[in-house]
């Protein structure tokens, strides 16, 4: 089942055991030409040809990169670009550990792409000289896949994504291959532990290939890998059961390795030809086992074999600088020079310093260099979607606040249509949580994706569906990214606790956007859309565990440049939130949304109206009639938006003359300064909706910090009185979940009574009402098991109505 | 290789195919009364025993829960119990799918462990009758798995951590078993799919044994599950591959299932003795495969077929409540009813509501019962560590800010002196960073936890070590949380922006404490201790996706009463911390401290005297001498401390009579109000230190805004400038990542000149020397590719010599 090449290189010397095969000689020389400019990103900042012996002063004083992964990476590069040249392919590469950095740098030199990105590194002796002194140097370039590297979709900084990105890029692109490394350090982490079995996902008519390449070096920063030190049988059983067959080549001497890995290398591609041409001339999609690469070498390959009488090659002291004393220790130096020298790099660049033209000739032309692939500078190649008009989804009304939806059931119908308008350009991804998150609609036109077995009483399953629902939320996340830094579009929607088992991705997609956004040749990509639903004030029924509102308080920490947050109180506003943020360009759009029948407010004339100012008063709620109010019940959330217009209702009963003022908020960042948010509010514009001093209760669905956080700088921050999710709850009923939080309206109406001065001393009746009848709903449910009738059946009447009829 | 059992019930009935064995009649009976008692739970609040035909008002208006899961969990029990009795086995029981909460609350009441824990859960029927209504009621029980539920370290509410939790729990303990069923659908989740590979981390020997029992019922929500539709083959290659020799039992059954289960679960636990037994007698502790079993069996099981011509048992709608409707319409009572009478009740429970003597006598008795074992309230068996006196590892001084010493480093050796000391209850746990983050003084006296292939120049590995290394946050997470949760005590050492890889496994743990606090039964547990470290102002040389101080900002939203944050500015502080944290009971304490070489200044004295009051003015670096200052410093974090005492001399140089006051915070929630945390200061203490009116620069460690939002309440807060990460960084130097982000000593001093009012009119010429001080240091890193002399040599020279100097 699996090919094995033994054999070992002669230590601390790149001359194979073995001559090189004449067919490989080319393709060793760019292999050591990529090597030599790897090593000299980390250790040089002068005299790169080595025109001269090393000198101190050549040698970079910090000494930052990793060298162990990067001959590996340069390896398989190599090998790739001969099947592109010989195959003609389209592909793309995804190096999982990322902190190879040197090697696709290298690459993209050898390859021109990073001369005609960055005409001052150019490919001659002064661009070397750049080259090696930008990297991992202040001013420079990161010692990671970053998005400065030309061809690179994944940074590789968190380790765990690498296959998830490379399915993600490989759907709905049917001719394209994407080679994935999978470090063994990698393979650990959960994330990547689970994604193997995208192979289950994978439609061979439809989509294209991705290669998984599982590099054993061996060892990680200071301890062997798991993967390495099982048996092999052990290893092939496992990566057999993710699906794979695998196809194993191990050893460390170059001529074998060479003959070994082409072998392999073909042997796989052979075999996803196969699999592709029977899949679309006979239309059988039926699960293969695809083929993988397992590639056994040594960590540090070809680096000095010891230093200092301990061994390096092969060992965990070669993952980052393999010696750090160059510049002020001659014998280090002596160890250095020898080493680059050991590349012969007389041989691979020419007097100007370009590389030879048999090194430059090797890689594959224009778009087919991988570091130059227009996939993987998505923007690039991005189709803008295609929408039906939102507006013809809206809710109908007979007035705010007396007809039910269930906004993300209506949201559904409108992704529906646009998944039928966008066959091969929209996905949505969801964790198991699709149809709980009331989205059902879009499976009236696709399925769900799924190549495993399908059997009767099955429900919408198919490997062309283009609804992808896994249970990881690491999967989806990762798949949409790959989806989308490859210049598609998607919407991930998720349980709003569980969104946080993706914080740390989000966190690296965010650094990635913020990043692009400084580089001129990177385009635009499609923004990263979060439908967070089934939230907070609705998981009474599953508990404490389930509620969790805090994705957006981590999100906010990012650069204000990249995120959005948007909280639409009804169906309408979701619709219109939605619409923009599927047409809108490297964001992070976070959507919390309910999915439960819930009050609508806005018809969507008003919807488009309030949700183009983001900000703004209900007059139809507030009756403050443009004068200055008493009192302002701010509002973001549809719960906190139903409980605050509650309020205001039971406040006038007990206060006709009130003058209350209701600002609703869709879009979070509005409420931020001006200065530190580009959606924020200039100071006047927010002074004159909360006023200067007017005291302001704020119902908020997350935690209630977080508006402080985004309110401190304003004029009236001291009187605003923020109530949200104070992690109370447990499986109770949906308006108990508000009172233990104390958002409830009669809450926040006797909020409203302690902080006005002028309800004080006529506030006593009615504040011991709204205890009495809280009071009287604690015992209510205690005994009925659900909420009183006239909350559940609670509609707004309006002021009018309340003033006169009190 | 695998036991196999196929067989079918008949639809719609519990009446298996063939009779059951006379060996398993009254096990198959207790089985009935766990499903009877788990539909009782979801379905009823009167009536519990049927004595008369179901009406609407015995049903509960809301049905929330989840059946699906349950009587597969029960089947386990009832399994599980008996081989607890025949072999008189120590066993904890951890159910993956957490949430089947009402088989585990049912088989607690059979074993009267409930009704000893909550004795108005009576057994008898007015007990029954409240242990239906409690459940997911308002004032009852959660629906899962939850702290209330005796015999749970398992919440299971967010899917992933089973496996990790139940391996935890078996580490150190010999003679426990831990039964640990991972359902199908966690199974797709990437820290399930990684904690497989636990198996590399057990020593048969030292360590109990977890019995993993894949329970394939084949749906989750909506879809089937990725492991239920591939091959057999594909799945035993799978779990092979995983280190395991899987025992298959399929079916639906009864009397087969039975049959096949118990011969199952004998040869698991015979394979387990087998494998112990050598381990302990020859020494040999080799890696095993050890047996698993996968439970195929139908999701539902036990159920009805179907409802309204729609197939539940066997199918994803059995998921949740099978039917809904049951109060209102009477088809469905109907079939609730005969679902319920199909577990023959009246052989089940006396004429009281008791069980009959065959199943109260049929669980095991005492702690042997699951529901009652002590390793699930390990608070209860909980050991206090046994200390070195951390004084004894002070690093001397000459005096404040002039000698350096590596945090962290300091800090590995107290830790090596605990590992010495308690060699059975406490275990380091780190991402292959333990090394990284200069603790390798644990490794003296112990090794890394590793049975794997151990080859020459492997570093410190062996099947006894107690540092747990994997490339995995998610694995070292649930290992640590299933090590405290069973008594023992631990510390988590972590890259400080990896690890919000692990914030929805933090918050699903904060929330279990914060629980288990109003759980009278529940015993305090040794405290989740973090340490972060790598942080984000040393990232310089990994750059941008390695820098987020945002776990902090995480943390401080769940409740106050379990969460503590400590920034101890150097080792002699972070001794004082660590050993204040490993104490301590409940909490989740969050580390943060450096790995580098950072100036020291606190001598043990000092820094126990600063620790112990969390905040307090640095006098020997302040210039207000008691009186009230120009202003305020203040400073938490090893970088934003060294800057901000660089500042100060700086100022000084321009204004020798500036009079500057420094407060330095080790505790963070000292900020917050005392009526928002425990640790939080009074008004008057607080205004004491920060004055009410003076500008405070704040230098902070993480994100600015978190100090905002800490402090809004406060009487200045108005005044309070914070400084600290926005979000800018790459790879450059470390001052370098100060400058970009303005917390650098130039900046800080620029701040306050911009702030004091008196110091503004004859400021310019300071301000210009900062300003060209800064672009000094710009053009020298850019050329020199490091920080200058002066600022890394920098060292505290002291007011004194500064104003006399200038």
């Amino acid at each position: 089942m699996q090919s094995r090449t033994a054999g070992s290189r002669t230590a601390a010397s790149s001359e194979p055991a073995v001559p090189v095969d004449s067919e490989f000689h080319d393709l060793d020389a760019w292999w050591r030409a990529a090597n030599y400019l790897s090593v000299g990103q980390i250790y040089l900042m002068d005299n790169p040809l080595l025109r001269e012996p090393l000198r101190p002063e050549h040698i970079k004083p910090r000494l930052l990169g990793h060298w162990g992964t990067t001959p590996g990476l340069n390896f398989i590069y190599a090998h790739l670009n001969r099947v592109i040249t010989a195959r003609d392919l389209d592909m793309v590469y995804v190096m999982g550990p990322g902190h190879g950095g040197p090697g696709p740098v290298a690459a993209g030199w050898l390859e021109g792409t990073y001369s005609e990105r960055y005409p001052q590194v150019s490919q001659d002796e002064a661009g070397m000289a750049r080259l090696f002194t930008q990297f991992s140097f202040p001013g420079g370039i990161p010692s990671h896949v970053a998005p400065e590297t030309p061809g690179s979709i994944h940074e590789g900084g968190e380790l765990g994504y690498s296959l998830a990105h490379a399915y993600g890029a490989a759907f709905d692109n049917p001719d394209l291959i994407v080679a994935a490394v999978v470090g063994d350090g990698e393979a650990e982490t959960g994330p990547l532990a689970a994604s193997w079995h995208s192979t289950k996902f994978v439609d061979p008519q439809r989509d294209g290939a991705v290669l998984p390449i599982l590099h054993l070096n061996g060892y990680k920063i200071a301890n062997p890998t798991v993967l390495a030190r099982i048996d092999d049988d052990e290893l092939h059983s496992l990566l057999r059961g993710y699906g794979h067959e695998p196809i194993v080549v191990a050893g460390s001497d170059p001529a074998q390795m060479h003959r070994a890995f082409a072998a392999a290398l073909d042997r796989a591609l052979n075999r996803i030809s196969e699999i592709q041409e029977r899949a679309r001339e006979t239309g059988d999609t039926a699960r293969p086992a695809w083929p993988m690469i397992v590639l056994q070498s040594p960590k540090g390959w070809t680096g000095p074999a010891e230093v200092d009488g301990t061994p390096i090659e092969g060992s965990w002291r070669a993952h980052q600088v393999p010696f750090g004393n160059a510049r002020n220790d001659s014998g280090h130096r002596k160890i250095l020079e020898e080493w680059m020298r050991s590349y012969r790099p007389e041989e691979l660049f020419d007097d100007t310093g370009a590389p030879v033209p048999t090194i430059r000739d090797l890689h594959p032309e224009g778009a087919r260099r991988m570091s130059a692939n227009p996939h993987a500078n998505g923007g690039a190649i991005l189709r803008d979607l295609v929408f039906p008009d939102f507006r013809d989804y809206a809710v109908g009304l007979g007035g705010p606040g007396t007809d039910t939806a269930e906004a993300t059931r209506v949201l559904g119908e409108f992704l529906r249509d646009i998944m039928v308008r966008n066959p091969t350009t929209f996905r949505m991804f969801a964790p198991d949580e699709n149809n709980s998150n009331r989205l059902d609609a879009v499976l009236e036109v696709t399925d769900r994706t799924w190549n495993a077995r399908i059997v009767p009483g099955d429900d919408r399953l198919a490997p062309d569906g283009r609804v992808m629902e896994v249970l990881s939320e690491h999967m989806c996340q990762g798949w949409l990214e790959g989806y989308l830094l490859t210049g598609r579009h998607g919407l991930f929607s998720c349980y709003e606790a569980f969104v946080h088992v993706v914080d740390s991705m989000f966190n690296q997609h965010a650094k990635w956007l913020r990043t692009t956004n400084r580089i001129e040749w990177r385009q635009p990509i499609p923004s990263l859309n979060y439908l967070l639903t089934s939230h907070v004030w609705r998981q009474d029924h599953n508990g404490f565990s389930h509620q969790d509102p805090g994705f957006i308080d981590h999100v906010v920490n990012k650069k204000a440049e990249v995120i959005r947050v948007y909280l639409p109180p009804d169906a309408n506003t979701l619709l219109s939130v939605a619409d923009h943020c599927l047409r809108s360009r490297q964001y992070v759009n976070v959507i919390v949304a309910g999915k439960q029948p819930e009050l609508q407010y806005l018809d969507m004339d008003s919807a488009v109206t309030h949700c183009t100012k983001g900000i703004g008063i209900w007059e139809w709620a507030s009756t403050d009639a443009g004068t200055e109010p008493d009192v302002v019940l701010g509002c973001a959330g549809d719960v906190p938006t139903k409980e605050t217009l509650a309020a205001v209702e039971i406040l006038l009963g007990f206060f006709p003359d009130l003058k209350i003022r209701v600002v609703n908020v869709v879009d979070l960042m509005r409420l931020q300064d001006d200065r530190e948010h580009p959606h924020g509010l200039p100071a006047a514009d927010f002074d004159a909706l909360f006023t200067t001093d007017k005291p302001v209760i704020f119902a908020f669905h997350g935690y209630p910090w977080l508006i402080h956080r985004l309110t401190y700088r304003r004029t009236n921050h001291d009187n605003i009185h923020v109530r949200g999710y104070i992690e109370e709850g447990t499986t109770t009923t949906p308006f108990d979940m508000c009172v233990l939080n104390r958002i409830d309206r009669f809450h926040l109406a006797k909020d409203v009574i302690d902080r006005v001065e002028r309800l004080r001393p006529i506030g006593a009746h009615a504040r011991e009402h709204l205890l009495d009848t809280l009071a009287e709903h604690h015992r209510y449910i205690r005994i009925h098991g659900e909420d009183m009738p006239e909350i559940t059946q609670w509609q707004w009447r309006g002021p009018e109505t309340v003033t006169t009829s009190s």
